[in-house]
């Protein structure tokens, strides 16, 4: 089976599992928690990879594990993943989500942020199942971890807001790795690896090449997002093509740009520095065929393919080893996917 | 000693614990994360009396515990307590809180959510640090009710700003007691209450009765709040006079004035249709003083007052045998706090 069915199947699985953490919409006892239900099942059922549940229960297999083991955790993930996403949304003024209207645009911020709230506690039961699972010192061991990249999400997630709502334009190449270091790397690679790796059995030297692993592929995955956000098809990719240069964001290729573009650095920042009503198409599309234009995508690409192919190589190199040898390829070939993806 | 010299003294135990668990502002690597630490600080040094904190570490004394060993989860209140006052005016649309401009009034709803959900993720960290102290088993019994809780709180949100955003104005006092059930009586009493009893090691049937007064002692807690709004001191008080009334809260007051001014009914509906910009404070004013007319405030008081007196009574009665005697009469004495409290 290649590694986009099994990719498909351990979606399906975790979907599957998420009636055991939220509330059924029918159970609601009053109007107001039957909206709220449904808020919460909104994101969830939009589809979506699920890469993060996907990587910690290949993980647990790949060191002989049982999935079903790993299984709140990836749930975990994907509720992770779901009020993070909810919560984005609201702070940097997103219209669409997977092709549809954002969660606030639906149903206003006040209740979305609420309901991300509540996805959060949710996120958190479903950790605390763990325990009756894999015993309490796993247990506590993954949601220690867990917190700890959350912390660090929501750290990445601040210093970006701080760039965008203080108009900082001379963002270094080496402030944005760290950005997307604490923002996405660890909870995309690293944390799903190490913490299905955990619940596998794995041994500390392991988890230690499981870190350096992810954090790479989660550069290549964040970076490869960025470069699609511009280039990809709209349809494929479920959200507006420019989002982030609709939303000012500091990307790589705009970092790429602001260095190169020295006769049209002036008319860049004019651009950018409008709120996003302000911004017409066209002003998009004139940032965009700059960025081609001086290589900027291209330039960004080439590192994100750079960082997956270390990623993978290490990757390779270091486990060959391992009982579980189709978990293996498959996240082998799932890090590859991070920078051939269309969407 | 008096009460509330001891609650005073169970606030300055938490505050000098909160270094463990909230990052030091000049621990931050970045100026981005420099705000965004003192974005953490802004509530938890604003002050507040730490009611829930102190009853956690209350409940843990009068069952013969060391307070010290229910100092992480009296923690987690005072940060759980944060996080959602941060998100509660962002959503509520508040101006003050404590005297102060609201956290996002200071630095914009972005970055006040996201500072939030920081808090959030410290909160657990601080009943994670549980484990090391007592022991993995009653840690996890901590955290799955807090966890229980937490839901609970945000589902009691959902209704309220469901009732708001909706122009609901025919809640009953019924719905409206569900309403502060789930959204302030377990996070107000019930659990500090339960919490503090596990760790100093209370029996089943004793954290059953903790229940019952616990969320007595909280609707007097809520109704009396909602009282103190209308009727208190600005600045003892530390949030705008009649603040309730510019964000269109259903009240008990209100649903009880609706139910009784016939006449004015249209007129106050009028008002309170209003969104906050557009209601003056002659308006405001003319609400507070059909509350007074239609003895709404008297009634809620009374109310209030039932409750306090019930919890209190119940607690006096079922806990005649426990060690700590002056951690009980303190309790005591905090419950009948609620209702005379002038802020």
């Amino acid at each position: 089976m290649d590694f986009l069915a099994i990719l498909k199947q351990k979606s399906d699985l975790v979907e599957k599992e998420l009636p055991k953490f939220l509330p059924p919409i029918d159970s609601a006892t009053t109007p107001e928690l039957k909206e709220y239900y449904e808020m919460f099942w909104d994101y969830p059922l939009r589809g979506g990879k699920r890469l993060r549940p996907a990587f910690c229960l290949l993980s647990c297999e790949m060191f002989g594990g049982n999935q079903q083991e790993a299984l709140p955790t990836a749930v975990a993930f994907d509720l992770f993943q779901h009020w993070v996403l909810v919560h984005d949304d609201i702070e940097d003024g997103s219209d669409l989500r997977r092709g549809k209207p954002c969660l606030h645009k639906i149903y206003g911020i006040e209740k979305a942020l609420n309901a991300g709230d509540g996805l959060h506690v949710k996120m958190w039961e479903a950790l605390l199942a763990n325990k009756a699972i894999i015993g309490p010192t796993k247990a506590q061991k993954i949601m220690q971890e867990f917190g700890h990249q959350l912390g660090l999400t929501v750290e990445g997630q601040a210093i970006e807001i701080n760039w965008n709502m203080g108009g900082r334009w001379d963002v270094t190449e080496k402030e944005y790795l760290n950005m997307i270091e604490h923002k996405t790397a660890h909870y995309t690679g690293s944390t799903p690896l190490r913490l299905g790796a955990i619940v596998g059995g794995a041994k500390a030297r392991e988890l230690e090449i499981l870190r350096k692993v992810g954090l790479k592929a989660g550069y290549a995955f964040q970076i490869q997002d960025d470069a699609l956000n511009l280039a990809g098809d709209e349809k494929a990719y479920g959200k507006e093509i420019g989002g982030d240069i609709y939303e000012g964001k500091r990307t790589l290729m705009m970092i790429h740009l602001l260095a190169h573009a020295k006769k049209e650095k002036a008319r860049i920042l004019e651009i950018m520095n409008k709120p996003r009503s302000q911004k017409t198409p066209e002003e998009v599309r004139e940032v965009i065929e700059l960025m081609n234009k001086y290589g900027s995508v291209e330039y960004a690409k080439e590192r994100a393919r750079k960082y997956a192919m270390e990623a993978k190589e290490l990757f390779d190199k270091k486990f060959t080893h391992v009982p579980g040898k189709e978990a293996r390829d498959t996240i082998s070939g799932l890090v590859e996917y991070f920078v051939t993806r269309e969407k």
